[in-house]
């Protein structure tokens, strides 16, 4: 978004206009400009939000912005954008607020109100619990189309969403949905229960909201009831906050990959001494078993000591067998997210890679035995030891690389912490091995 | 999903009981079990299915199976499913179908329809014009409330949403939105002209469908329409296709980052040699690159003569380099595919990884230099080379991690492919020169 206009405006002090202005504005391109503004000024603009509008923007606010604000502005206002705050953005914003500030606003709330925030505050995080609202339209299977037709004009200025209806009996169990392209379509006097679909798909406040996403992606839903344990309607998820979770569970996929502990907050707000702690365990332990390469290479000494020129290849056998390596378990672990394979597949997924591992291992072979001895000019000996080590470096890089995803799937460990660096260190060990013993046999040099 | 019910019952050749247990199933399901019957079988099943589900169930088969059943009906059949089919899962089947089917089939379409075909076959891979579909709810500004209800009743059932309507003019120009929740709290009488919506964010047929995502991720759309050159409406794209679309980009930057050519099809489908194709021109690269490490330790040859124990910390030293550089550029891509960090932030992010890394390094350095001197019993000049250059090699890589992706993106590049192959190199080649220089230094020898 370009910003530059509202900036002319603001520093001319035109705030008539710069009011008219963001009246076309979408939300969350208004609070993208307030997030980068200094605390007056973003106070300025904010207050120059047409009313209906200011509580939208503020659930766009990043939560610094939001904690700023709301310091700034009297506890009228505060209560009043609070109170047009859809349930799950409200819960967001308390989870965040200081313990003193919460307990004032929670003072404004119905008793009722309160005990349903707590409630929510109490749900494990990235579960259906934390991810849902309250803001649905709920039809009783007893009433005509007619007549949900005249209940969905009244509540849906408040409603999250009214394309789908949950249909509850009176003790709030729910009983299916309708949607609104149903009502639309079907008679006025047309009753409810004639048109409920009864098979909703439905999952619990406790259900991951990996799981969840699953379900939306695979059902193509643009929402999705949740339960409590005794199948009592308690909230809905949209498919506009699952969007966001598929990004934030891929997040987390690029983190664990690339040997992080996961960050869920941006990473260039994220402070140092986290950012070093969130990476230093990973690194220590990688170190650690990389050590065992050095042990392998210590006990070869006298070989490396009489041939001193193998050890000029060892970088590029290592990268090679790691990036080997990498390739395959970055596809196999992508294919076990998206659910393509399972681990019945562990023989085929060996078999496959078996096969490119000679197509890719033998090409990367022969140009290297080209190189190392007609370019190089190194003894036959070596171009050889070289060349065969790469082969079976590539093998075992890219078996090692389809089994360890599934095995740790299947160990119910996450396959995303068993990626390239921890092959790559499995890899090394066994490629050098491979590598000194070729030595050995081919350069007649005793170990 | 479970079938073993479903297959049950087809062993038995309970078609009657088997037809009714389908017809209860989401169409999404039923093609997931169709998918993985034989031929036969599955032409069984998929006659057993309720017309009006047919053309729906045959949308999510996988292309292969398509193709198997299209070979196996007859033409009226065939005939019936695809004119069932949504416009933009019509031309995907006309896509991988052979040229005397195509022709066939466009010779039982109209004129117009056989135009509208071959124009959509022509949008590139990944535009709007190849994910849009034709099924929306056009609307003009002088009609009613109630008329534009009564038009949507009418065509509901063909299109693919009706929650949002467009509204064009005599010559197709798009001129704003009506959303069905607008139009059911409006009076009957009120005119579509007094509640559209007229800044209606839209694309063209030739945009990417990444930035495509973005939008839809950033402003919540359940739809959004396409326009030509010309600004007319020409398709709608839907959020559900969006999230596929999600997907499919994550997937190619996990691929990238792992240094694979992007494959959209399921790996465990594709044959081996396209896999080996996708994989080798990379490792090429790389193994090209890793040479010039070998270089700069041929280079040193005689330090490692005379030392030869510096060879054996060679892989952790490499290893670690690799992995720190790797979390960063992980970091980074991501932050930046996630719109986060731009190339704006590259002082605030070297300034970051700086204190980062003498952090990081700083803490590994000490681990290492206590277990080389005292647990290993190491000469205290190799315990300092090797710690040393742990430091220097993790600020390297730590920094470089954080400039290539951001570079890349500045020179149009894409970062993901900047990833940590790339950085690993550079970084072990870095790391190598200032290892022997500490020993040439250190250890008193002659290089």
């Amino acid at each position: 978004m370009d910003f530059e206009k509202l900036e002319e405006l603001l520093s001319e002090k035109n705030y008539p206009l710069l009011k008219s202005e963001l009246k076309s504005l979408e939300p969350v391109d208004i609070a993208e400009y307030i997030d980068d503004l200094e605390e007056k000024k973003a106070l300025i603009v904010f207050r120059l939000l047409p009313k209906e509008k200011a509580a939208d923007v503020f659930s766009y606010l990043s939560t610094d912005k939001q904690l700023e604000i709301s310091d700034l502005i009297n506890e009228k206002e505060l209560a009043a954008i609070i109170s047009d705050l859809y349930f799950d953005d409200k819960v967001d914003l308390l989870e965040e607020m200081p313990a003193n500030a919460v307990k004032k606003i929670l003072q404004n709330t119905t008793a009722v109100e309160r005990k349903l925030i707590n409630q929510f505050l109490m749900y494990p995080e990235n579960s259906a619990g934390s991810l849902m609202t309250i803001e649905f339209v709920d039809l009783k299977k007893e009433m005509t189309v007619g007549e949900a037709l005249e209940r969905i004009r009244r509540s849906a200025p408040d409603k999250i969403t009214i394309y789908t209806c949950y249909v509850t009996d009176g003790k709030r169990y729910l009983e299916g949905t309708v949607s609104l392209k149903d009502l639309v379509l079907a008679k006025t006097e047309t009753r409810i229960e004639d048109i409920i679909r009864k098979d909703a798909i439905s999952v619990n406040t406790h259900d991951d909201q990996e799981e969840i996403a699953d379900i939306f992606k695979r059902y193509d839903l643009l929402a999705l009831p949740v339960v409590d344990n005794e199948n009592r309607l308690v909230g809905i998820i949209t498919v506009d906050d699952i969007v966001d979770v598929i990004e934030q569970e891929n997040t987390e996929d690029f983190h664990k990959m690339a040997a992080i502990e996961p960050i869920d907050e941006e990473y260039i707000n994220v402070g140092v001494f986290k950012l070093a702690r969130k990476r230093i365990l990973w690194l220590v332990a990688l170190m650690i078993s990389a050590t065992f390469t050095g042990y392998i290479i210590q006990s070869f000494e006298d070989v490396l000591q009489s041939v001193v020129a193998l050890a000029a290849f060892i970088p590029m056998l290592m990268n090679t067998g790691g990036n080997a390596g990498a390739q395959v378990s970055a596809l196999v672990i992508r294919s076990i997210v998206l659910g393509e394979v399972t681990f019945g597949d562990l023989f085929r997924i060996i078999w496959k890679e078996a096969r490119i591992s000679m197509v890719v291992g033998s090409g990367l072979a022969v140009f290297n035995f080209l190189r190392i001895y007609f370019l190089e000019r190194y003894p036959l000996t070596i171009a050889l030891t070289v060349s065969l080590t790469l082969i079976f470096t590539v093998i075992t890089a890219k078996i090692m690389g389809g089994i360890l995803p599934l095995l740790a799937k299947k160990l119910k460990l996450d396959p995303a912490v068993m990626a390239s660096p921890m092959i790559t260190t499995i890899v090394d060990a066994v490629s050098l091995i491979i590598y000194f013993s070729f030595a050995t046999w081919l350069l007649d040099v005793n170990a």
